[in-house]
Parts: structure tokens; C-alpha cells; sequence
């Protein structure tokens, strides 16, 4: 029988239907309730809208409210997403074959920029904390590198990761400045710092230079919206505007531009209220799983702030060991049982993440989800493969993010003529890819390192874990010759 | 009194409730009929949904659909409009510090693509033909300047340009394929290409190895969608996904991804009936303009194919020179009093696009115009602000894309440190950025270029003009010190 064609906008459009709930991005959480057909929306540069990347009208209008909302002294609005904004401030503030302090943890787009930049890279490296989950970069660690390397450009971090740690960036940011280096701060998952006292502060008001957020991550806002904030005199506008030319389409969407500025309008207006609301929500749901004995939900775990100096309590790091289910058999039974759709499993634990555009029965659901799987209703995993051998994960994780030995700089490696060989063999060879989990995407090995035996061991258990792990495929490596 | 805020939504629903017809992009003509809220369709790469940095299932399958109906090898999906693709075919045929062939009048995303790659650039001319208009890169100034120099990696053209002219792409890849150079086209403008014998054929079946449409351009797609297509062995889809995956974002949006399948689902169902239809509505619409004796629609003049090989006729270019309006005068008259918003004005004519979506109704409404305009009832043309100093502005058009004496690379000019000077003061100096007149953006200074007499001169006229210079901002210039 021929294999029927399923078209992505059935699919979409099916899904959009179905009972499951999202607790995952976008941060619209899919009802914003849009009456304009996007087509007819959806306009080029013609008389009287502007020019994204010449803005002067309507466009600067938009992008000076967002400045003005967050405290900036100039927002761009990014309709390639974070990534785009990565670029850009890595590129803005580096030199051709300069060199670089970024955290280890990075996004893959700071690891791209080092690469086009061709960039020494040197390295911050979080804190390990409980189930593996990497927690801050310590302003020590900061001071540090910069003591140690004055050809150092520009520093970058991630604050909050995709767990929801965040760092101490106001002294990050008073380290780097007392050596004449912009700190870039890439808060994708932090567009909604700073609009009520519950969550953090926003990077923009504590001294970073720039900062990046994506707005669909946790706004109500479309996918691939985000927003380069420019705080401070460090920065020379008109090189960052160059690569923002560079790196984003010249026919940006409209649709999406009217998408983020509705979002940034509803803040304006009626931030204060929808972020009380949903203060409350959260609240309520952290006092409610607080009844639970086995189930833990992470507010980041009164982890001391070497470890965890602020948690963002909008991520729900749920934890089901105590009732013996791995993150992904529990990711698994909230699915197929509960219909309730995780942002992510690891191995310990599901990220689960939430806007002010949860709701009541949203977060009801989950409720009573976990509280019949801890009674122990919900026990055997359904199509579940993961083993459950009661093996350290916590340790596994830790041992994956191991400190590699560098050979050559990403772009040598990366440009380097390369070969595809058995992972067996691969002990002492240069990685010319990159290996990572997905998500959250933060490379094993980066190319250029060192392949030890540490590094196949980790691989191999991810493999056995039946972890989706990109860059080893049918037990076959690229390595550079 | 305060200035009323104006948000960019109102202002496009405002727009699209408005009886301007727009010939114009995007190709969707604003009637898509889309019946889904795009919020409730804007979902992340949870289970089902595939990521099209790794696609592998319903991503790759609608991929593979796009290949099937243009007869590519491969083809991808692009959300950062045709500059990623540009970005990352030039990226991924050349080495760093390579060297490229480039036709002067390509898209200034090849120009980024050089910058980044910092790459030598050796260009071809097209030739100058009526009205200024950009003919044809000629097979034998390939085969000149590939003879030249054997250090060429890659070549890349437009074809079609902004203005509809086609260069003999088959001659041209076989020049280029017996240097065992890969030709990369530049197609933006030419996704309805090869769908109805009435258009010139697509790159992708005339010998070009690597070829990027805007799907947005011409087809009913929204704004921001692309494809890149492979159409040979001679393109390492490894390195070119590498590339990819740098230039576009981690978060594609599923929005623009569901309406780029929706469109090639209409062209494999429905294209044949489509397209027969609209031939039928541009055939009879220059019939009708061919009674008017003052205004004349190209269909390339009947220039010989040395200076436009081929023409696509889904472009109107529209000149009312011979009613003594110059082309911002027919612009603002076809807009202000018919409610037709063109695409572009240059120095003798109108540029209007049309696709299969244009309705008889837009159709009807542009010839009545050009009658009533050729009859003299349209003459005083309102707010326009243009001389009609009967210069002659072919020439003029052609002097400011002189050839200009290259000192430095693009991508040292651009890293030197500059300065910023007067125009007047600027002979003999280095270009430290762009110059160029948008639409369509083809640089008339591109950094690394001696600013002379003749650049000058031209920069003033355009000034003169009234015309949208960028690059020169209150009669300043940026050089290199």
C-alpha cells in the first residue's frame, strides 16, 4: 500500500485541534487569537512601512517602544531569531581572528559566530549541579580568563539556560568593564525578566552590554521573533547594524514584525496585570505540588547562588525518580496518558515551560497529572524504551560535559579536509563536528577538540540510553585528517 | 499636540482593508484564503514535527516534494528569505579567502557572502541596455574572465534581474563546468520559471548547479520563504547544510513553513490550470496595452539576445515617457489616483510584478489607468517631486554603474578603521561602505572602490534627482583612513 502524503499544514492544522496541551514554546502558548488572515497581512517594503534594515518610521517607532519597555538604549527587532542576534553581537565585537571568553554551555549560533569570525576560543565553564543540570558561570571564573588572556574581545554567556539558571551577570558585567570588554549576554530565555519581582531582573537593567531575547520563547509572540537589546556606549551601532544586514533576510515577514509588535503593545498595556495573573498561577502550582512526597518540582532547589544565583521559576524542572521513572518515561506518561506536551526530557527530569498564556486548566491538568503518577496510577511507561538500571545519571551527565583538550580553533578544524570513521577508532583523533544531545544542543566535543577515551565512553552511553545524540551516525564520526 | 502612536498591526490591517491593488510582492497578492489562526499553527519541533536543521520526516518529505516538482537533486526550505541561501551556496563553494566571480549587479547578499568568506572579487558586467535597464551577463564574459584567472572557486549571477532580463544560463554552465567551476544562479525573481512555456525556463534544468528562489517573489508564499536548490554532484551538500545551519535560525518558524508547502502542494495539484489561466491574463493585458501609442510595456523590446536573452514577461515595465513623465511621476499618479501600487520607479519607468494571483480586476484597473494617462487625463501629476528636465536619464542610469578601480577587497575595507567625510571632499579616497540607490540596491560604490569624478557626479544626480541614495547621509561618505 502507498504511504498517503501528509501535508505539513494538515498536520498543523490537526494538531492545532487535538486536546494536547503545550508546555513548551512558543510562549503564546497557540491562542493569541489573531483575526487578521496573515496573507493579507503580509506586505514588502511599499510607501509608508518602512525599511527594517534602514528604519526610520514606523519600524523605529516599534523598535524604540521595545527599547523603552525593557530600558534599553536601542532594540532591534530580529525576525531570524536569536540566532541572527548571536551573530551579530559576536561579530559587532570581535575582531577578524580575534579572540573570544564564551561560556562552554553556549548555543550553537556563538560557536557559528566564532567560526565566521574565525576566533580563538576560550572557555567558561558552568557549575555541575543536581541531576546534571549546568548551573552558573561564576564571576570568579570571569575574572579569571581575563586576567589570564588580555587579548580576550568580548565575553558571552548564557543567562538563564534552557534550565533556568541564571548568573550573577550585574558582577560579570562590572569584571568585564574593568577590563574594557563588552559582556554579551544571551537571555533567549528571558523576555520576560523584569516586568514583575517574582522572576529575575532583566540582563539590560544589570550592566551587560548586549543582550539578546527571544521574544516566542516565553512571550506570546511567533516564532522566530526575537530582540537585540544595545545598554550601553561599549557597543558601536553602526558595525552591529552591519552584521544585522549581513545575517538577516532582506524581505523580512510583516507578519512576524506586527506579530512582536502587538506583543510589545499588550505589555505596555497590560504587562502589569497579565504578569500578577500569572504570578499567581505559578505560585498556586508550586504550593500545590508542594503536597507531593515522590515528585519534585524544582525552584531551583535552594542550591546555593555558587551554584544557582537566581532560578527562573517560569521553568518547571520536574523530577520523578522518587516513583523510579526517568525523565523520558516520565516525559512518555505525560504525553499518551495526560496529553500534556513537555518542553523537553534529560535524564532525570522534564522541562515543562510556561507564559503569562498558561491557563488555569493547563496547569490543572498537570496537577492532577503528577498526583496520580506519584499514587501510582500512571506507573508502567507506555512505549517507553529508556532503561531504568538505577545508573547515575547525574554522574553520566557531568562526565559528558567533560573539559576537552584543544587542537586546533573551530574555523581550522572546521575548513581542515576530514573523514568519517568508526567511533571505536576514534580515540585521539580531532573532532572536525560538532557532537551534541538534542536538545538543549550544547556541544560533547566541538570541532578542533581532542577525542579521548572519556569522550567515546560518554557517547556510547548516550547511545545506550537511547539519547537523541547528533553528529555520531550508525557509530560513524568526522574527524579532520 | 502628541503625535498618535501607530502600531504596525493597525496599520496593515488598515492597509489590506484598503482598495490599493498592489503589483507588487509578495505573490500571494494578499488573497490566500488562509483559514488557520497562524498562532494556532505556530508549534516548535516537538514529537511529529521533525527540525529542519536534521529533517528527516515530514520536513524532509516536503522538501523532497519541492525537488520533485522543479527536477532538482536536492532542495531546502529557506526562512531567512533567499540572503541565506545566497550566504550559504556562496559560502560553501568557495574557500576561505577564495576567490569568486560575481556579476556587478548581484543582490548585496552576495557582497555579505564575500565579506564573510573574505573572499577576492572579480567581476562581470552586464551590459547596459534601453532605459538603463541591466541586460545580460554574456557567456563570453564568463569564459573571459574564467580564462583569466584559474583561481576562481565559484561563479554566481542574477537571472532573472529585479527588471525581468534572462542571461543564457545553459551556455553559460557549460563554460563554467569546463573549468570545473560550479555555477551558482541567483533566481529570486524566477520561481514561476519552467511552469508554462510562456516563461523563460528555470537555472535548475538549464545546467546550474546551485540555484535560490524567492518563493515569496512570485508564488503565493509568505514573505521570509526561499528554496535552494542542488541540481548537481559538483555541490558538497554536506558543507552546504553545514552553512545552513549557521545562517538560519535554530527556531524556523512552522508558520512560514506550512505556507511554503501549501504552495507547492497548489502548484503539483493545480499549477498546469493556474498557470494556463494567467498566461491567458498577461497575453490579453499586452494585447490591450499594445493599442496605446504614447506608453509603451516591455516585453524586452526586441532588444537581440546579446543584451537580454530572454525576458520574463511577468514583469511590467511600464514607461510614459513618451506622454513626458518620468518614472516617480507615473508611479505617483498610478498610485495616488488608482489606487495602483507598483513595485519599483526608476528614472523612465514603472515596474509592476504580477503572478497567478493578480485578479482581472487589477488587470482592468492598470490598462484603464495607462489609457486615461496616454489620453491626457491624468497628466498633473500630484506631490511629485522629480524634475522632468528632460535629461536623459538612460545615460544617466548608465554613467552611475560605471566601472570603478578596485584598491582593496571588501573585507579589508570594511575591517580598516573610516571615516566619515564630506561627498566634496571624497575624490581619490577608498570606500569604506555602500553606495547604492534602492530599489533594487546594486551597489555603485562597494567598499574597496576609489571614489572618483565620475562616482561623484553621479551620487549629485541621483541626489539632484530626488532619487533614494543610501550611503550618503547629509552629503557625507564613509572612507577608510
Amino acid at each position: 500500500m502507498e504511504k498517503r502524503t501528509e501535508y505539513l499544514d494538515d498536520k498543523l492544522i490537526a494538531y492545532a485541534k487535538s486536546d494536547i496541551y503545550p508546555f513548551h514554546m512558543p510562549g503564546h502558548k497557540r491562542h493569541m487569537q489573531e483575526e487578521a488572515d496573515p496573507y493579507a497581512i503580509d506586505i514588502t517594503e511599499i510607501d509608508g512601512f518602512d525599511n527594517l534594515h534602514d528604519a526610520e518610521e514606523i519600524l523605529a517607532e516599534a523598535q524604540q517602544r521595545a527599547a523603552v519597555l525593557y530600558g534599553a538604549k536601542k532594540s532591534y527587532y530580529l525576525i531570524n531569531g536569536s540566532t541572527c542576534g548571536i551573530l551579530s553581537a559576536v561579530s559587532a565585537t570581535t575582531r577578524r581572528n580575534g579572540t573570544i571568553l564564551m561560556a562552554r554551555n553556549c548555543h550553537k549560533a556563538v560557536y557559528h559566530a566564532a567560526y565566521l569570525r574565525n576566533l580563538t576560543t576560550r572557555y567558561l565553564y558552568p557549575v555541575i549541579t543536581r541531576f546534571g543540570i549546568q548551573g552558573v558561570i561564576t564571576p570568579e571564573s570571569v575574572e579569571a580568563a581575563l586576567r589570564e588572556d588580555a587579548m580576550i574581545q568580548a565575553v558571552i554567556l548564557t543567562s538563564p539556560t534552557y534550565d533556568g539558571v541564571v548568573s550573577d551577570i550585574r558582577s560579570i558585567a562590572e569584571i568585564t568593564h574593568r577590563y574594557q570588554v563588552p559582556l554579551i549576554v544571551d537571555e533567549a530565555h528571558g523576555a520576560h525578566f523584569g516586568f514583575d519581582p517574582y522572576f529575575p531582573e532583566t540582563a539590560v537593567r544589570l550592566g551587560a552590554d548586549l543582550v539578546i531575547q527571544s521574544m516566542h520563547k516565553t512571550l506570546p509572540s511567533m516564532t522566530q521573533t526575537a530582540l537585540l537589546h544595545v545598554c550601553s556606549d561599549r557597543i558601536d551601532t553602526r558595525v552591529l547594524e552591519r552584521f544585522l544586514n549581513i545575517y538577516e533576510t532582506s524581505s523580512p515577514s510583516y507578519v512576524l514584525m506586527a506579530g512582536m509588535d502587538r506583543c510589545i503593545r499588550l505589555l505596555m498595556e497590560r504587562g502589569k496585570e497579565l504578569f500578577s495573573d500569572y504570578v499567581v498561577q505559578l505560585k498556586t502550582f508550586y504550593q500545590n505540588v508542594d503536597k507531593l512526597h515522590k515528585i519534585e518540582v524544582s525552584r531551583g532547589w535552594e542550591l546555593p547562588e555558587t551554584e544557582c544565583f537566581r532560578f527562573d521559576p517560569s521553568k518547571l524542572v520536574i523530577s520523578a525518580t522518587g516513583c523510579g521513572l526517568t525523565g523520558q518515561q516520565l516525559y512518555q506518561i505525560l504525553l499518551e496518558k495526560y496529553g500534556l506536551q513537555m518542553e523537553m526530557c534529560s535524564g532525570e527530569y522534564v522541562l515543562a515551560m510556561t507564559s503569562f498564556c498558561d491557563t488555569e486548566e493547563g496547569y490543572g491538568r498537570l496537577f492532577a497529572a503528577l498526583s496520580e503518577i506519584e499514587a501510582g496510577n500512571g506507573a508502567a511507561p507506555i512505549g517507553a524504551s529508556m532503561d531504568v538500571d538505577g545508573s547515575d545519571l547525574t554522574g553520566f551527565i557531568s562526565r559528558i560535559y567533560q573539559r576537552n583538550e584543544k587542537q586546533f580553533e573551530i574555523a581550522q578544524a572546521v575548513d581542515m579536509p576530514g573523514e568519517e570513521i568508526d567511533l571505536a577508532a576514534a580515540g585521539g583523533r580531532i573532532a572536525g563536528d560538532y557532537v551534541y544531545l538534542y536538545p538543549p544542543g550544547i556541544p560533547l566535543l566541538v570541532p578542533g577538540e581532542v577525542i579521548d577515551a572519556g569522550t567515546i565512553a560518554g557517547i556510547r552511553e548516550c547511545q545506550k540510553k537511547n539519547l537523541n545524540i547528533k553528529g555520531v551516525l550508525n557509530d560513524r564520526i568526522n574527524v579532520v585528517i
